[in-house]
């Protein structure tokens, strides 16, 4: 197993375009679009801040997996996010020593293919494993 | 404002030897010495995952910050740290943001300097800027 670069810390956040301006403004970061996930029931825009992005997910309405982190645990850091060149071998190594996986098979957005692991298999963080796609631009 | 490089993700957890075993067997990390900070009433160990460390922290007893923190929400991502050139200018630019800080003057640890900043300021998100000894282990 080698996951060799960090490239997203995922934040919950209840309005996008506030916490966009507190990353531009107070920390320097360029912003990316703004982009709809449905699957999800929110929309999320990168803040890149130096080697990594901020990805901000604001619920849209109140059901939704943000809308619920939220309401448990209120703003703050969701998931983490490293990128991995053979994801399904990542994904078979962890679960042959019994991690449980939220994704057991790797899901597909924008051209890439991701999974999240629970995070109640590592100490309450929760990974996410993204194979990007070729010529993807990562921070 | 630039802050270039992640170095760390900070993690409450409740038993640092299980964590840690964890992010060895599962992750392949790099686990480092166990460090105790009395002045926290804490003790971490460094699981360095590819380009960034996991800082584990674990609670000398049933008080202090992480015990307080593991109390309130549970084992996870509790910091997200950031290596800064200068760190006297960073928290200046920040306050004049009108950032709250938690320190607003650098404290001093094993050689390096560092500030947190309220992660009320930051929809949730507690972020540590360090300011390295020369010649760091950085990730």
């Amino acid at each position: 197993m080698a996951l060799t670069k960090i490239t997203e810390v995922g934040v919950a956040v209840k309005d996008l375009e506030k916490a966009t301006k507190l990353f531009v403004d107070c920390l320097g970061a360029e912003a990316g679009e703004i982009i709809t996930v449905n699957r999800y029931h929110m929309r999320y825009r990168m803040c890149r801040v130096g080697n990594v992005d901020f990805e901000l997910m604001e619920p849209l309405g109140k059901e939704g997996i943000i809308a619920d982190y939220l309401k448990a645990r209120g703003e703050g850091m969701h998931h983490v996010a490293f990128a991995v060149d053979d994801l399904e071998a990542q994904l078979a190594s962890l679960q042959e020593k019994g991690v449980n996986l939220i994704d057991k098979e790797p899901k597909e957005l924008h051209g890439g293919r991701y999974a999240f692991v629970h995070p109640s298999a590592f100490v309450g963080v929760m990974f996410e494993l993204i194979k990007y796609p070729e010529g993807a631009d990562l921070p």
